[in-house]
């Protein structure tokens, strides 16, 4: 029987309530579809272990995780402890980079029993992929400040993007939206106001294009394009951005489906050196941490998406089709607040295990 | 009587269609509140000047521009002729960034009679203000590119935050939110991800905050804020954003209330040392240009914010009272499609101006 080695790291607040939700799902998928999960719990928060070590990681994280076959990741940050760009540049980001996992891969899918916040809009109507480039532009921590602490400071960040960066995370795309029904690629650019990296973006979707001659590709400016999500959400196949405006897309295209905590994400090195991490798209939520009632299915789709990137489809698959179908059916005793019910993290959690 | 002399810039595109009607709202008030616009019109636009001349503007532009009391500007941009990047450093960013027009204030009104893509929201839900930085920050023209042509390619381009302009922009936001009902302030940060520039805004309105005691403040990572227009727009009150953030969410905003084609935008020079800019949010349009079906009230309710500008406060409320009633009447044979109906561009502008 095939065995994986899962590394999980549950993180801070509702991470923490997720979790073993999502694991329940894992483990039933496991048991059903006769493969092993050894997991390695890791305690690598804000709350403990930072509070404990004024880090966010151990020294050797890097070779601790590198021989995982997957990072299953909850959600880490606690401002109250530390600020968040030291919790996120100290673990998440760091994660991203040194695993080299260059494609973060968001679904956007309108699911039966989740309430869309916008007018008329059914399952099927909205059904579409976020491919975020996920190591360098926007996310750079190459710059400082100068004239500190006087009227002429001035604080400069650099948005870096390369070739090899753009380039790998475009071709990951356009196979992407070549595998699809629709193949079509729409790419979020900036390039009349950010112009000297955007018009730079463009020119590599152009040149790239030239090699898919069967992907209709379309761009918009993110202003428009973020308008659109909402008035146009069916326009949408596979959206190909760079790290800050795929962030912000893949956070408004679930809030378009109803609720972020549904809402799943991929960190993939898609060469395989690295292990890939799973992270639900919803961080780790103060408001409401603590109460048991954050939507577990972010953590659960994660899963999902893990099996399928270890090669277990038929149980990614399962996984996929039991949170669906509990959707679906709605009972408002068993599904969270978020999605109209009165239930908790627990009883949606279990009654999804129960139907893998 | 007051004289007013503006500079008329009619642009692009639908820029050109929706001009004639913002003027003519104008005319109707100056005759019936009994002021003079003395207008001086300039065919600055990519498809006249710029293919004759191959650039934007002709050199003496700050000096012919800098004597007008405002500029009212439609639309620039003209893709097929000339690229975006080029056409806007070459005017639009050129006049915010040297008439010093800091302030980009963008409001964001759920109008009767324009149906919003948001379920259940009515006229009364969505009424907030955005405010924009207007002249550094992410729309920076430094940077550049190395290795260019080969593998090893890399484009760099920089961000720059200074003291005096993120609390100017900061200051103005917060005097405007003290003045008003709700006096709430909502800043819209990313210091999770961009950790230089993003955590210094925040420090500013976080020192700034000191001296409004009687403001409410809040601020969100961009991503989950604009989840949260689409969530909860009943939410904000007056929102400050960065240039690049400001950009997005003053076009995300005016979609939720169901176009972008009514909403305003004054880029504004608060110490008035320079004329401000009225144009409105929307762009050239390319796709629908030509057809004359161009919604105008973006552009007459610029025109209601320069007459407000300019001290006409009794002719910019009663322009503002005509456009809100015509679309409130919403007759189909005189409202553009954007809104539902069968109506042009001069149908409605003439249903205004009569209403004025
Ligand atoms: C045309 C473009 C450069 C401009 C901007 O990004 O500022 C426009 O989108 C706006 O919002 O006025
Ligand atoms: C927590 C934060 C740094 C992170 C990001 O901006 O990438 C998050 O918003 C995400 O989308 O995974």
């Amino acid at each position: 029987t095939n065995s994986y080695r899962i590394a999980v790291i549950a993180g801070d607040g509702i991470g923490t309530e997720v979790m073993p939700e999502g694991l329940r799902a894992l483990q039933a998928a496991s048991e059903a579809f006769g493969f092993e999960l050894d997991t390695t719990e890791f305690d690598w928060s804000s709350a403990n272990y930072y509070s404990r070590h004024g880090q966010m990681l151990p020294d050797d994280w890097f070779d601790t995780l590198r021989t995982f076959d997957a990072i299953f990741f909850g959600a880490v940050g606690w401002p109250d402890v530390v600020p968040d760009h030291v919790s996120l540049w100290g673990s998440l980001l760091q994660f991203r980079r040194h695993f080299d996992q260059y494609v973060n891969l968001r679904p956007v899918k309108l699911l039966a029993g989740v309430p869309s916040p916008l007018a008329g809009r059914a399952p099927g109507d909205i059904d579409f992929l976020v491919v975020r480039e996920n190591t360098e532009g926007e996310y750079s921590s190459v710059g400082g400040i100068m004239f500190e602490g006087t009227e002429r400071e001035t604080v400069i960040q650099e948005t870096v993007m390369t070739r090899t960066g753009v380039d790998r995370v475009l071709r990951y795309a356009f196979e992407l939206a070549q595998s699809r029904e629709a193949k079509h690629l729409t790419s979020a650019t900036k390039s009349n106001g950010i112009a000297i990296t955007m018009p730079y973006w463009d020119g590599r979707v152009a040149a790239m294009a030239a090699d898919y001659p069967d992907v209709r590709v379309d761009k918009f400016h993110i202003d428009i394009l973020t308008a659109n999500f909402v008035m146009h959400p069916d326009w949408f196949d596979v959206v190909v951005a760079s790290n800050l405006f795929g962030d912000i897309l893949s956070d408004l295209g679930p809030a378009c489906t109803g609720t972020i905590g549904v809402a799943p994400s991929a960190n993939i090195n898609p060469d395989r050196r690295f292990p890939s991490l799973f992270e639900p798209v919803h961080g780790s939520a103060p408001d409401i941490a603590g109460r048991g009632i954050a939507n577990p299915v972010g953590q659960i789709w994660c899963g999902a998406m893990m099996l399928d990137h270890l090669g277990e489809h038929a149980a990614a698959a399962a996984v996929q089709d039991a949170f669906e179908a509990v959707l679906a059916r709605g009972d408002s005793s068993v599904v969270t607040p978020d999605v109209g019910g009165s239930g908790t993290t627990q009883t949606l959690g279990q009654a999804i295990a129960a139907a893998i």
